[in-house]
């Protein structure tokens, strides 16, 4: 039941179901992380605590929860941005694994690169079943995986499968993420949003102090950002920078431009 | 084949099985942990080396393994006494995570809470498959559940299900205990016992120097113990103690107290 | 498709597919790891980047991966003999793991102990279907299971299967091993070289930044070469040299040597 709904940023849309608040990306046509929607993500979970909100279910458009990074967009900034860009992207991790409030994700649709970021720093993931992709295949564009992320990809699915999908670059079935862990559960995509927002209303009916096993679960997680990661996204933005990733990612974003076209 | 059977106290009774030797958790009806059982249980494994016993089976009853923590009890004690429970538990899991000889649990039914963090510190663990419940509902009562139980859970199961299963307080099935790995393995409820003893003779049949590698698989769960544990300790007694606790746990007592008047 | 096939050295068949040289190992009738053929793999796969080889593929014969370590002929030897042959497998292991280039494992048949310690620090694993055993079994003959591999058997499988095989010394099923992640896949065994030569085509058709992930996700396995393993191989070969090892090594041997009688 949804008791209110209101439209904070042009590029989220946000669902008030009693104390669990719905962030729906709603930047069309693939939910694209461009630096004004992850300033957005960034700033809405950030301020939900402050509103009273008690959980989050950050969730998509049926069949796209997000493509991950606007590679086109990124295309067009100049250096000071892009370096901008990563350091806030970080952020958004941060805050997302650092959420005072618990965040389940309900992955609605296609999910790869930076859609599939998101999710591993979130509590819980339930994903549409359907024909969709999820898997880091950053290394597909020439773009090494930033060690944060790669660090998180290994509390969610082991060492092994880290390993697997990171140096492939692998994007993976729906049916393989829920059997690996990338995901905690498949189920049909009209009841994703509401499997997630029950997720947290069962984790709030818990009493409060379950609150503090939930820190203690994710410390973990939390500790990735610790520590300075100033030279990580050093690295990161180098590596963007680098012929090779700007060759690649120009190849991307020829090809999305002709399938846009068509 | 049972050779000698005797009640060495109360609450446990003792079966040898050869070199194997049989702890039957006895304390009708719910294999409750009161002091008394908690300090039995740690006495008879610290002894059976002594008696020549090579190997330890950990069972229970048909359908109750153990119910945990004697909440009833426990709330009629003063907090002298909780700190002992408290610092004689976490005596019991080091002596259960260190023991010279191994152990594997026969789960022969209901191994919520304090029956889940039991077999955590076993060798291995086989369950009696039926409508049994297992898993750290701790938090369902308000209680944080302790870090070194966390850590053991997540050696157990890995981050993620860890992380699932702790926060949300989750109970769950003997199949899906399996299938996570937070069993070995499901099996029919008259097998269990004789299956956990045949488990132990398969690994008293190798040649004496596999105890070092035993040894060795198991060093960062003993591990865990090595580093002074009074501040942890502290910190699970004064969350006893709070409010919110002594409430849900009353709140618990209630309700048995009504299910055991019906 | 086979462009060049020669014989590098009397224990391995090279055959080059474009960029990825398979090594298939040629001793029979076990592909048993003596001295010889341990030193012939180092220097295979040391040597092969020289070539502009670009991946790797480690094969074996059908039905036979490797027997593991050759121990009637190790039997033969001396002390300094013996703890040349420990060093140099450690130096194997080490070379496997920080290869410049990625390496699938074609595990065409039986592989216990030191076959299944091979794969271990591969990139890959496929595994023919079949009656084919795989495991680390070394506990059986009474030899600890080396610290460096018991790491690396956790890191495939995790804390709680690692504790399992490596105790108990168990041989499993192709069925299980691809079921635990013990092998990443199981495949019919006229299909596994194939299989393994794309997976080598497939990391190598992503842009050459790749490289650097896959050099991230596999840091925690080079790591634990970084460190003096000299104290470890001490260990390692004095245990070789105990009573209750000769025995059970010896015993062994003339298992083996009946059979072979038959």
């Amino acid at each position: 039941m949804v008791i209110e709904a209101k439209i904070t940023a042009p590029t989220i849309i946000t669902l008030d179901h009693g104390a669990v608040r719905e962030l729906r990306l709603n930047h069309p046509p693939a939910n694209a992380l461009s630096p004004q929607l992850i300033a957005a993500l960034r700033e809405a979970v950030v301020g939900a605590p402050r509103d009273g909100v008690r959980a989050l279910v950050l969730s998509g458009a049926p069949g796209m929860f997000s493509a991950g990074f606007d590679v086109p967009l990124l295309l067009t900034l100049n250096r000071a941005a892009i370096a901008e860009v990563w350091h806030d992207f970080y952020a958004l991790l941060r805050t997302l694994a650092s959420s005072s409030v618990p965040i389940a994700a309900a992955v609605t649709g296609h999910a790869p690169a930076g859609g599939t970021v998101l999710l591993l720093f979130c509590d819980w993931r339930g994903m549409a079943e359907g024909d969709w992709k999820i898997g880091l295949n950053e290394v597909q564009v020439g773009l090494p995986l930033p060690p944060v992320i790669f660090a998180a990809l290994k509390r969610q699915v082991g060492s092994r499968q880290a390993e697997r999908l990171a140096a492939g670059g692998l994007l993976i079935s729906v049916a393989e993420a829920a059997s690996i862990g990338l995901v905690d559960v498949a189920l049909p995509g009209e009841r994703v949003v509401k499997r997630a927002v029950e997720w947290c209303q069962n984790l709030l009916a818990l009493p409060p102090q379950a609150m503090a096993t939930r820190r203690e679960a994710r410390a973990d997680l939390v500790c990735l950002f610790e520590q300075s990661l100033d030279r990580e996204i050093d690295e990161v933005i180098a590596s963007w920078w680098s012929d090779e990733t700007q060759t690649a990612l120009k190849s991307l974003a020829e090809r999305l431009a002709k399938k846009k076209a068509k």
